[in-house]
């Protein structure tokens, strides 16, 4: 059973665009970190898993849901979740707060991709960290 | 009836990442891009929108199917399509391809913001653009 | 007299290009959050200067030596300087490193602009944080 | 001898921040946009030189100097000449004007790198197109 994990960051001018907001797009970056920071909390390195086991997390969907907008030099509370894993493909959950406001929620799903860019299963050492049985 | 517009980008060297494909998030770049190419298309600079009528086309919603992977210097033709609109809110279609291949499926959805980022109507200039009765 | 002031961050997938390393304008974001980082160091928020004075620090010129690169999830530590100000200027000095490897140098001078984008002079409550008499 | 080469692109949305002008750090993606339309220009695509002879152009140095404000929706000009060149370093520099008003001016320094990022001479075949004897 994966706990959820928790990751900050805070909001850089380059983010911003010139409604004044965070750009859409940079949402997907946050998540990102979001998830290389869960892969840490569970028991690896997501740099490890590409350069040494090969294993590249390929994003197949992304989604995301812009609640409130979030501005220039605001905290940015992110919590992951994984609501579905195999070793097929993974998927994340994300709920970006900034001081208990809703922010944004989104979601990614990815396959698991060999060096050559293909489709392969999740080998067994990560299997065991994301509780696959 | 609106018609779907083409819109055509060429691959940066700064849009890839380290899988040496073009990272997730740039996808929501190309959409903007194809989506203000759409505006200019059916008789309207989003720019002037911005500026001269107060009205911000706010995303509320994105979501990108990852079909097949963009690569540096590749040339991208990104379709544009309005499946929904309204007085109160407006969704793009995008689809992606790369010389027939497809590369990617995006929708967004927006509302409208005044400057001080309250919902507002769509004007009746723009709704008329549009194709809004 | 003021000091340099510290700022650690952690490479991001979305900075690094299919080189292998980070994209070389992804170093001038780290430049910008150091430069934030150490206002707020030297005792003001570089929004609240944005927001509540109207002051706005627009880049004249940068300038980035790469010395070796960085790559994805490395911590980089940014040693900022301010090296010269003035009421009408101010440039800061970064130094980059990682775990002792010098990664890159860069420069940056600003001037200060209104909100309506004309240069202006420092005021006193800004010119005392950064040590002009 | 090498001759000047005109780029044009057109500002992003996602270029700007909440100045409502161009981030600092989106002149350099220009300037490489710039820098392979050159190289098309001179013989070469810049994806084949990394892909098929493993040369890579990093860069060493980077500067620019910010004229006046680029924003949303304008068409930038690039006039890109290389004032350097040898085996072992390029170097291009870039006119940024907007409508004949000069937006900014930058310098890109760059070395020859091998796919293990180690200096390497530049290849006879790309010697030749960039003018070396």
């Amino acid at each position: 059973m994966l706990l959820p994990h928790t990751t900050s960051i805070r909001v850089r001018y380059a983010e911003t665009d010139q409604m004044g907001i965070v750009y859409y797009a940079n949402y997907l970056v946050w998540m990102e970190v979001a998830r290389v920071d869960f892969c840490r909390a569970i028991g690896f390195h997501y740099k490890d898993m590409e350069l040494d086991d090969g294993v590249l997390l390929a994003v197949a969907e992304s989604h995301c849901r812009y609640v409130s907008p979030a501005r220039f030099d605001e905290e940015i509370t992110i919590t992951t979740t994984v609501p579905d894993v195999s070793r097929r493909f993974v998927s994340f959950n994300y709920e970006m707060t900034c001081e208990g406001r809703k922010v944004a929620t989104g979601q990614t799903r990815h396959i698991y991709l060999s060096r050559q860019l293909r489709p392969m299963r999740l080998p067994d050492k990560y299997a065991a960290l994301f509780g696959i049985p």
